[in-house]
């Protein structure tokens, strides 16, 4: 079989379980999940696997070993943005068993336990959270989460608990340490490196922090047409100050990225001035300091709008992660299985969170990137060619064949 | 009767016709708009007035003269912002109402006929067209805006329809020049200027012009945590650099207005670059070249964000109306009329557009603005005082006499 060409016709069909056509939706706790959730069951079962669903909503697949000992796992999440593409995520779950189907054909048995794991919910974008599955399994889970509410007015303890999960049970889903021998991801890779080198895939050596904020402006509200330009506190006015200074300053940073990626505004009328502007503020860097240095300084620059403006600001972290370190032992490992299947094994940062990034509170972590045309994600556009699929789940298949000979 | 106590709990009454309860929602052609046609019509029937409902959703009472000849028209608009006030349009309404009611209280019968008219729409909030009323009476209705479109997709044609009207009848409606005296509107100041010289209303001399401008700028999205900073077309980026620009040339302008006041971005999402952002641009002024020079140099500005940023940048104007002013000599009669039951009688200009504004194309216009607390309007805390709107009342049953005697 040409495992490569079996991905994408696999990511091709699973693409169709979202909302609309326009690229992927795929929201954690909906029937499009669940749609998804039935294909990687039966890729899990396909590569022997015996599946379950946990209370947070995770389908693992587990693989017994020819012996004892701690399991290996591998995953990634099954949802995506809105309008996003077909490989982010997803791409990982469907190679963790791609891998396990290619040894089980070469008829090659595995000393040790494999668990591939379908997360529900990484991006964070139908509740204000994320990384439910990575952090139940770490014990991480804050149990404030469960009373956010998406957009309309459902709580994530509904959602899950509507869909077979149990919010209640969360806690039990933690994981002992010393079961557990580490964690692997391939991700497309969302940025442009791999592109630009011309290479298959590349060995991820540390995941950048990321926080989020929620920004707001208040002024005052007044018709368009009778309230001077000199008396306005106009929030959009303010707003758009933060949004040009924040832009600037982090062109000015390297190794850090700044983004409002959403906004809303009232009463959002042609002819009433803008009383009230709500934001998104996103930072991520590889170097925690910078991170919160810089939220330190767009804290400053909206206060100095609010004393200029005479307008209210505020500035509320609603989420933090820090960066994190891939394992050196594993990523030698991983660097030397990508080498034997041909590849350079380049070695590169990731600038976007992963399910990763909570399970290395559990255990050592490694990644893999794979190329992606030109460099999009969270995209329709979103593309990984056959042949770089293939590669992946070579190098994969060869990375769990020699953590299996100790090699 | 005290007609101000009478005026004030006849608003309160009819500010119940809200969609919801922060202040009044009204839009054209709702059940809101329904019920507060039935609360008008018995206005209506109070001051001895004839009702029927026109083709456009304009509801007229008719009160014959004692003599033939052209008629007196009073009017102003049902419908209201977005949680806004319960003075701003509707007042107008009632005051011509009650104008004819005191008259009638005190036996005077006025030789000519006079018609008060409730307009539909005067915001322009639910479609993106405004002044179906008055301007179906002056024959300048563009049929193209029946196409137009509210945000769940309904055409104003069906609207207009369904509510009772008929688009296919709006050329019926127009008024003969000469059968028409001219027209009077009583509106709330909806700025700062009678508060500060502590006075009850004014005599209004003119109609600042006004345009609306759809723009957009369009760049593409990516992931927040892997494109890398120089690498980014954020339209959200463009947009507020558009809007500071803005904002700046109308503080050095004298007599203009400019304002952002609704705007959208996609994806608008927390970890996803804004694509595409779409704003609403207004500018008004007294003078309508500085209006379009205006609009000139926010094409130009616009223009160099799109070479600079290498982003895509339109700017469509979708609504103009000139600047007009108010009759020499329907002014002088209502200044006299001011001063006549005790008031100054200052002359001030219109910032905002009004019905008037349309019917300048039928017949002389006239308008008498009422103080309103704070200079605030389309908001729950627009307020005229009892005592305000009695003079009001006076003010122009007065006018409606001397208007009578040829005085």
């Amino acid at each position: 079989m040409n495992w490569g060409t079996e991905a994408q016709n696999r990511l091709s069909q699973i693409a169709q379980c979202s909302l609309n056509e326009n690229g992927v939706t795929r929201f954690p706790f909906t029937s499009e999940h669940r749609a998804a959730l039935s294909q990687i069951q039966s890729w899990m079962e396909t590569a022997g696997m015996t599946c379950h669903m946990d209370a947070d909503g995770t389908l693992i697949g587990r693989l017994e070993g020819t012996g004892n000992g701690p399991t290996f796992l591998i995953g990634s999440h099954q949802d995506s943005v809105r309008n996003g593409g077909r490989y982010d995520g997803i791409m990982g779950v469907l190679v963790g068993c791609l891998a396990l189907q290619t040894l089980n054909a070469e008829g090659i048995a595995l000393p040790y336990p494999v668990e591939v794991l379908a997360f529900a919910d990484e991006e964070g974008v139908r509740f204000p959270t994320a990384l439910l599955g990575p952090r139940a399994l770490a014990g991480t889970v804050d149990p404030a989460i469960f009373d956010m509410k998406d957009r309309d007015g459902v709580t994530l303890r509904d959602a899950l608990n509507d869909f077979g999960g149990n919010a209640d049970r969360i806690t039990d889903l933690k994981r002992n340490p010393e079961d557990v021998m580490g964690y692997l991801e391939a991700h497309i890779e969302q940025g442009p490196v791999l592109e630009n080198k011309d290479l298959a895939c590349g060995v991820v050596t540390g995941i950048c922090g990321i926080e989020r904020n929620i920004v707001t402006f208040t002024g005052e509200t007044g018709h368009a047409g009778t309230v001077p330009m000199e008396n306005r506190k106009d929030a959009l006015v303010a707003a758009s100050g933060f949004i040009t200074h924040i832009n600037a300053a982090a062109l000015c940073h390297e190794n850090l990225l700044a983004t409002i990626g959403a906004l809303s505004l009232h009463p959002n009328v042609v002819n009433g001035i803008p009383r009230h502007v709500e934001l998104t503020l996103e930072i991520r860097s590889l170097k925690d300091d910078d991170r919160a240095s810089f939220a330190d300084q767009a804290r400053v620059f909206g206060d100095q709008i609010k004393a200029d403006q005479d307008i209210t600001f505020e500035m509320t972290r609603t989420y933090e992660q820090p960066a994190v370190p891939c394992a050196e032992g594993l990523l030698k490992r991983l660097r030397h299985a990508v080498r034997e299947v041909g590849q350079d094994g380049l070695d590169m940062p990731s600038g976007a969170t992963h399910d990763a990034s909570a399970m290395a509170d559990l255990c050592e972590i490694t990644m893999l990137f794979v190329r992606c045309r030109g460099g999009v994600s969270h995209t329709p556009k979103e593309f990984a060619s056959d042949g770089d699929l293939g590669e992946t789940v070579s190098a994969t298949a060869e990375f769990l064949r020699q953590l299996g000979d100790g090699s």
